[in-house]
């Protein structure tokens, strides 16, 4: 079953970072930026409607980590997921590498670089702007996280009942092209750090050597740690907010944290507990 | 409750105003016109998800102000809800501020100007175009809050039954999509007091200067005051075409203020009366 | 009723006309062709939803011509809709025209041409490319309406169930935008005699004189009568598909033409009967 | 029937190829990358609309043949509705021609070239970019081809219950807009040996030449035979991920194969059956 489950991980990351790489070999001929927001966008909708049946669409370790946080995900299968997350983004990444390998050396003339006018590393995980100090870095993709689980989680809870069943992941698909649109030049948006350590281990392996960690003043761990604390952030402000609501016209005893991961499975497990429903009812 | 509706606020300007200040300090790289549109237009829709369930999604004092003026909401809760709802669109602008500072630094190479070829000040608040008169401004701007009016209470109405609930952020998202698209080049599409104070308090208040409330020959009021004026103006549209076509096919005799205040009700207080009713039937 | 009816038409053409008077007058800084696409496909959606309740959203004569050529619509009534259809597009663009007046003026530099490097004729109606012969862009014109009907029609038909209600809009709003992306360039997707004779009697009107009807080799007929030809001719392509789908599985023996006009009622008059039906059901 | 079925593939190929029409005689002026795409993108859509009730939206020969090798579609009709394919692209391509005939002579200075910089043959089918080797290309193709079956299969298995009806045509278009976006600058994304190989016999009939088969090393039988294998490949990948999934919570003890057809059935001829259950509700 893991197999399987990287196999549709590896979904997401192809239209990602192929997106990318269109618009890299092809110096914004065939795209523009704004391909690139279609390609992360589309590719999570498409990687949620093709997994959910299956793994219940987890696809981002930061975001695997506040379910387990809220109590709803296991502590003891987090590191499986977030394994296979990651060996699902490297082939992702793989698959690009060979779709684009006779453009990636056209386009660099055969020299893989992370920096300069022909870098291509790019095109597989994330760099921060010239500009851009770690610190900074590290802040932008606590926003950025943080912005991405308020609005998932706000998007499951409405699906309690208000969103249309099978519309959930064109809208979480809109929340990172809003992300894209909004908060990508700093640092890309990672917002996953299974979405760039994958890849960045590919760039690394294959040839694009270990400039890929040292490149930013060694950047590498801020997509990874950044969004855990981004995502564990958004999810607490998420929870009180939910909290206050359901206090203030105190409809509601139930546990908060209960109803918060009931909300999140409404989003991100949707399909299973429903064909369970299914089944019981058809032969009753 | 209030510091919380000022959390949610906070999100839709931080996607709207992230996304100017994306395409500003890469100048045009990382984004174009219609990505400051899709940020304005997708912040729209997540700031209706994120805060539909808690304040009802008033995001906008025009709007609020005229849900008053039909007797839909309170004129005593008018204040309150203006202030948080500057509140938020200033923490907003706080928040792009903090995500953006380097890069405003840079691109700006630290001089914080209101106009000129490193001018910031465009990220947070509008300013007229250079050939623009208040007046050709107040008129922009009262054309663009009633069209916004007009096609939010009609989504609201046919809400009634056949728009799928959960949808209707989206399409309230796309006429601020449409908006931006059509009207904006001209002062820039607040439609919102809160959207645009909120922010201009901030550049004043973080190093701009007063220069943020001189610029343009004066123009800060007139986004706060004109977008007043189209709401009220575009909501005495609607009501006379609900009027005049319940009155044409004789069917109803209720109040027409009524049926247009559930129609907005629908619309912008969706999420409240269908938990409520949930409740019922669930003890039933 | 028929001066609320104009207001609404008004609506569709302000989006689209303001589009492209956005794009014209900033020379492309403030959005690019594929905002003008989206000005009149997301114009013509909010045109729909505004509108549908009221008068059933007639907004284009060659379309409410097939409507009478299909029997479902009264040919007394035609010159009426015709008249009020001009008249809100005259409206949508006398609005344009006042939004957009001093930008106009800046661009021109005063002079209202219809050619040229400064012209802004073509913001409010169409004009053919330099190379388009008057044949080839009445083939073109017929081509284009002959498929907005055919995609509506087939929009109208699946509506008998299969598209949630309330969502037409868009799909027929995303019609206009295929359209506008691959049918655009050679002179202009009018598709909609009304939309382009009513802004262009408003140019001639104001100043830009008659070179309006001039140009182009007397261009200004074509946007009329070609439309009125290609929507007769995409709903007789559209009816014989139909047809022979029909007989073919000989499930149905009901006349084909009634099946068509229900359709395109389900897709254009889709609220009455519902509002009409929920009455009933309500006492009883 | 099978005249009418023609008509409705021509609609796809009538947008897609309308779409780069524009933007290649414009020269990017009316349309960009993006354009395409998204041409491309709603012309499957609205293609999908318009035929879903005539003759169950086959419109990609590989795709009819994962069909048949699912067992879901009978062999013998399969060169049928290839043929069928076939004219119907090739009409499409035809009415593209006749719309753009002026254009394209006025473009091309009335040169017909397969290359250089006045190229027009592209317009209608696809041609290597110059780097790229044959055997890339093959690889290419069946990368796409194979991820367009596995979204399209995920889309139509969810479609036994949670995807709203009358939603899925705008998702298969949400797949090629991002397939476009992601992997559409090696060879152009034909994805569909119909939607490539009618389009080239209209252009060497009529006068561009034996060059579009010349051209790219012989490039054109490429995406005639790699879609067909990535069809069948993405449909293995599908097939063995379901497999392990329902047998995982041994839930389910039909045959797999079976149902991945019935989910290929909701999601392709969807029409059909909810037709004849209509018929057969309202008698009883």
């Amino acid at each position: 079953m893991r197999s399987n489950e990287t196999k549709i991980k590896k979904q997401t990351r192809l239209f990602g970072c192929g997106s990318v790489a269109q618009v890299t070999t092809t110096q914004n001929q065939k795209g523009a930026y704004l391909s690139i927001n279609l390609g992360f966008a589309l590719g999570v909708t498409f990687g949620i409607y093709v997994s959910r049946g299956v793994s219940g669409a987890h696809l981002n370790p930061a975001v695997s980590l506040s379910l387990c946080a809220l109590g709803r995900h296991s502590w003891v299968k987090l590191p499986f997921y977030v394994f296979f997350q990651c060996l699902g983004a490297f082939l992702g990444a793989a698959t690009v590498g060979l779709q684009y390998y006779e453009a990636i050396r056209w386009f660099s003339g055969g020299d893989l670089t992370v920096s300069g006018p022909t870098a291509t590393a790019g095109i597989f995980c994330t760099f921060p702007a010239e500009y851009l100090s770690l610190w900074a870095g590290f802040v932008d993709q606590v926003i950025g996280t943080s912005a991405l689980l308020l609005c998932v989680l706000a998007l499951g809870d409405a699906g309690q009942g208000s969103i249309p069943a099978g519309v959930q992941p064109v809208l979480v698909g809109a929340v990172v092209m809003v992300i894209g649109v909004s908060m990508g030049s700093n640092c890309g948006y990672a917002l996953n750090p299974a979405r760039d350590f994958g890849p960045r281990l590919f760039v690394y392996a294959v040839g694009w050597g270990d400039e890929v960690f040292k490149a930013g003043g060694g950047w590498w761990w801020v997509p990874i740690v950044a969004p855990c604390v981004g995502a564990l952030l958004g999810t607490l402000v998420y929870e009180l907010m939910i909290e206050v609501h359901h206090h203030q016209p105190s409809l509601s005893t139930t546990s908060t944290c209960e109803e918060v991961s009931e909300a999140v499975g409404g989003s991100l497990e949707m399909e299973k507990p429903k064909q369970e429903e299914l089944k019981q009812e058809k032969p009753a």
